[in-house]
């Protein structure tokens, strides 16, 4: 099994899926192709959420402003599971979701003479390598991938939290408009409301707990303090956007 | 075979698919996952128009603005094909299309200890039952699953047809601007115009038969009628919207 | 393998994969169903890029603002791929770009008595020839399909280039704003900047050799020259849209 993640939009992803399905008879399964454009903090968040779910599969995913650069190709091997990606950082929270710090990373080889286009690695670099990663019987046997220590890193800011105050950022905003904080639901365990920069918002275990219009504070199905609206947008509701800070205190 | 239909947008449909993968080896088909957000009678309406073109199948369905409070899970077993749905009438226009009133409600029983989140069933409690309804040679034989005669219905509000006049409504706007009410095709049969609202405008088989930017009322896919412009937006030209009434008369 | 393209947007392609399902075992892989709405030059250009990445299938492509009129419904096959689409050039160019001149047409004759909707041949004429397409052993053994000389042709506009000045158009916008022009990517060779419609601009093998914001003359993966901003929208940088005549000179 492939999975397909990318910020890609239409069509492009077809091509990958073309040039997949030239090479293996592997299923494919779509993780999604609109990740936030050129947002690679943004999707390694996302992957980190979604990926773990999966069964062992060979995980492409090309989310790479720095196409045509210098920057590497990597496969990483992890607990069962293999991405395929540029080395900047996408995947790295997603393995560690899964596997710890138990995985190896492989530098992919590419030529740079003109085979392989600037613009467009996913179809002529990556594609080909999550090809050969899923049919081979090993990673270390494939001639262009050779084992390496250097990856780039992405960690996740980790929140300040005394007992009563909790200070943290918006990691994310979804589709919905709800806004994901890193910090940890458990903050609202046995709290009726709490206060959010200052202001009282009552802690529900639903969206639909409260009135249609109205703001809520909950965790998330990622296990983090979600600010959201019932029906609503929530970045609209409580003024954030990715990267403010919040505070939540017990109000 | 399962199909996937649910208003998540990106990514949260993956996080489904990878539950299903993991337990079963079904085949995983998209309807979409980009219904109207938490609109449940839009959705309803779609899914009776294009789920029963497919073979016997289990369709997973997530619209779910209740998730959290206390609506059932259910599951329903009609002519063959099986619905795994949020119990608030999404599915139930599709099952009727399909089955008339011959058909099998269960309510699938789920923890509320905190192991299922209350913000995400489409992961933790329907995607998992999809793949027991798919794999068991039986329904009634999943042990959480339990016969039921309560169901919330969802009906279709039917129109007032006289002679020369008839008043329904607007069931949904499609993503052409095209707008479905619930009048009967069959109104417009012999008609070369009609008064829409008071406007004379003319009948045609085709949106394509009135010139690029003129209104035209049509039969529409689904049988029912449709106002529309020709490569431009109905809904704008007529200036209705979804629950609207409309009269269409003989000009 | 059948792959699936159309403007259909949500959630229309599920009732044609529905037929589908219902008729054949193939594997069906969508390419895009968000073509530009209605637009069979852009669609056209688009399906030229990808589908030839595709091993050997039948494409099933429907853009189709013609529905309900008299255009044909035809099947073309070429080099072992075959196409079922609207005889409005659509699929012409990568039937081009695939196989050359050697390809076969064929009319697809269908119903006009009521039995297919006048607003939704996709589901209704398209699907159904490309499950039998697929299925069959021969094409011209289809009873409904007849060889024919005639087809809607589509070509793409071919620049003027001399020594140091290059005419052309613009072609497609893509999702990310770039401007994709007809000119020949080796226009750019061993240049370090052009002149855009007379503006100087640098040129460059990435988008992201350039500060994020700046304007970037650079090779597409399809070869053709395309004006970008790093991190940006070409085309309202450059301020061109499709159609617009553009002038590339040495600088």
């Amino acid at each position: 099994m492939i999975t397909l993640s990318s910020d890609f939009g239409t069509p492009y992803p077809a091509a990958m899926k073309g040039v997949l399905l030239r090479r293996t008879d592997a299923r494919l399964v779509d993780v999604a192709h609109d990740f936030p454009r050129q947002d690679v903090r943004a999707t390694a968040f996302w992957l980190r959420e979604v990926l773990p779910y999966f069964p062992a599969a060979t995980h492409l995913v090309v989310v790479d402003p720095g196409v045509g650069t210098d920057r590497a190709a990597i496969v990483v091997e992890a607990a069962g599971h293999t991405f395929v990606a540029p080395d900047n950082g996408v995947v790295v929270p997603a393995v560690r979701e899964i596997a710890g710090d138990d995985f190896d990373v492989y530098e992919v080889a590419y030529d740079d003479d003109g085979t392989a286009s600037n613009t467009f690695h996913g179809r002529d670099v990556f594609a080909p390598a999550a090809a050969d990663v899923h049919d081979s019987p090993t990673i270390a046997g494939v001639e262009r991938f050779s084992p390496t220590e250097k990856f780039v890193d992405l960690t996740f800011p980790t929140p300040t939290v005394d007992e009563e105050t909790a200070t943290g950022e918006v990691l994310v905003v979804d589709d919905f408009g709800n806004v994901v904080t890193n910090l940890p639901g458990r903050l609202l365990d046995g709290l009726d409301r709490a206060s959010v920069d200052g202001e009282v918002v009552p802690v529900r275990r639903s969206y639909a707990a409260v009135d249609a219009g109205d703001r809520v504070v909950t965790v998330g199905s990622h296990g983090n303090v979600e600010l959201a609206v019932n029906r609503g947008r929530g970045d609209d509701a409580f003024g954030l956007s990715v990267g403010d800070r919040v505070t939540v205190d017990h109000a």
